[in-house]
């Protein structure tokens, strides 16, 4: 029975990066003799200017019968500036995390050696470094309602709620990761504030017992935001709420100086979805100049994450270490030498592959 | 009549760096001939241990009826672990802030040449860095009211609310400060996901014709969590709600390689208060080698802010920046050179203003 992959290219650059995440997807089917079964669907911007939605019902219907899904990016600067526009992208997106059950954001960061000057970090406090950023992504403030404004305008609220539920799942996928990975889990919370943080802390301190062999410990998120900076290589496994995992994950990816090279995972309760944690770029849209790495490991996640292909994953982040040691990038990373376009560095590791 | 001083030195260290505050404050006195009334109080830990309350009546009597409060630092380990525990330091600082109507605390953030090499960012992009962080201080999730538990515990919520007013008269602030410096605000919120927010953006929008002659940009916080360590020297002014501040203000300070020499104000509504951004740093307590230069800092920011002594304060800073030179420095900064003592280097510094 072919595995299902629904594919979301997007708005920007999406629909090239997620052609050469096509093509090294073919290559892996040919040579592992795999069967796959693809089907595009609208997302974001697009899919507002198509049919006046950024997640419509058909896309959903294909999310919830497809075994994985292949997002590219969405956004559009017209929608910038005006943050109150009745149909937004973004509302798609939250609704999509929503809807399928995506609970639970996974980052990796690590960095390339021969990207590595490219970091804003010193060298020697980056080097080596190689953690992974858990997000809830289903609850807390994104969710949480009542949501609004009163009566005369002049009062805006916004609520933060967590079951206890939804913390110890999260809790838990960060305590199993840390198990296959280096054994340590940071807890990030604001607990010395927020109620929803303290419950967040007595369920890290409920399940920990469960976990012997895994060192836990417990941050607040002002000392996290620090010691991201100050001391990556300090963690192995992070988990923290939605909001703050909005912020320390972004910031968490720009210590690696690979923006253009970071995947990431959003698991479910209905299907997974990966995707590049870079945004549409709509500058170099159409211009078959960004870098599909991001996207292409984004798929080697696929295989691995919802698949369970580990030889797969693994060699698809062979062939982007290869690529990387040939000098087939693109031009965010080729530092003033020949830069390959989007669909040169797809074809190139495609055939790698195969 | 004598501009009255509320000293307020904490736990940990507080105590001996706010002494050498003191005695720079007296040299300034000397040499400019004025008169200060100075009185003690308790706070934080301390004042748990000695009366029972982090912050107690007395002291905020005190607070109320003075000029400006010079703050040490609060925090004793052994409430870390216990976030529930009754009575906490930190439920003091959030008194105090409420009920002195602490609304903007204001972190500049800069370098110092002979300690950018201690940067954890790569020189070029910090050195020259030079912004104000506005954080709202007693408003946004901190404060909104329902926070708690359900009653059967299992699930926890916090509120986020801002008022009209309470984010016009922050963002004024902002564009206040913006006009003395290099006239660029940036407002950062999450508009695109949180009523909150959006009533932020709205009131930026709807102040900013009252300051033709500032750029104003709005920036989402998770892209702002990334520019302070990319491009630090994009920021002039940046101000953001409580939450969001708590992250940032502290990732900023660490960019600068600096933390043992960043002040804060607070500005209040009763009065202001000026305290280090650092911590009670137990481990150093008593010892003598804190380095005070933070809190010294800070008395310049007293002298400026709530007494619009500009002189006094500049010269505070010119003492500050010849210790550097002359290399009276604590161990934290002494690069494996002869480390002064705390005490040594506020004799230093008085001595070099009178
Ligand atoms: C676009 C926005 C709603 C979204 C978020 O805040 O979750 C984005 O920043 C992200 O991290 O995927
Ligand atoms: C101690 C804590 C409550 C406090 C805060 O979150 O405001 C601290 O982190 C700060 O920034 O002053």
């Amino acid at each position: 029975m072919a595995y299902k992959i629904a594919v979301l290219p997007g708005d920007g650059i999406g629909p090239e990066i997620v052609a050469q995440a096509k093509k090294v997807c073919d290559a892996i089917t040919k040579k592992f003799g795999h069967e796959f079964e693809y089907t595009e669907a609208l997302v974001g911007a697009t899919a507002i200017d198509q049919v006046g939605d950024p997640y419509p019902a058909d896309t959903h219907e294909l999310c919830m019968n497809s075994d994985a899904v292949l997002f590219g990016a969405i956004g559009h600067p017209k929608f910038d500036n005006d943050p109150s526009a009745k149909v937004r992208p973004e509302q798609g997106l939250l609704r999509m995390r929503k809807t399928l059950g995506l609970y639970a954001n996974l980052r990796p960061v690590n960095t390339f050696k021969s990207l590595i000057h490219k970091s804003p970090l010193k060298t020697e406090l980056v080097d080596g470094a190689d953690f992974m950023c858990i997000r809830e992504l289903t609850g807390g403030i994104y969710f949480g309602r009542p949501q609004g404004r009163s009566e005369d305008g002049q009062t805006a609220y916004d609520s933060c709620v967590y079951t206890a539920e939804e913390i110890e799942r999260i809790i838990r996928l960060g305590f199993e990761y840390a198990g296959k990975r280096r054994k340590k889990l940071t807890i990030v919370d604001k607990a010395n504030v927020l109620a929803t943080s303290r419950l967040w802390r007595e369920i890290g301190q409920k399940v920990a017992p469960d976990y012997p062999d895994i060192e836990v410990e417990y941050m607040f998120v002002d000392n996290a935001a620090m010691q991201i900076i100050t001391w990556p290589k300090r963690f192995d496994v992070m988990v923290t709420e939605n909001m703050f995992g909005d912020i320390l994950t972004d910031e968490a990816s720009v210590i690696s100086g690979s923006m253009g090279m970071l995947p990431s995972a959003s698991i479910g309760v209905h299907t997974s979805v990966f995707e590049p944690i870079h945004g549409s770029y709509p500058q170099a849209a159409g211009k078959n100049i960004a870098n599909p790495c991001a996207t292409v490991l984004s798929a080697a996640m696929m295989f691995e994450y919802a698949f369970g292909m580990m030889k797969e994953g693994a060699l698809i982040r062979e062939a982007v270490d290869q690529s990387l040691e040939a000098g087939v990038v693109t031009e965010d990373i080729a530092d003033g030498k020949k830069a390959y376009s989007t669909s040169e560095v797809g074809d190139w590791l495609a055939e790698y592959i195969e």
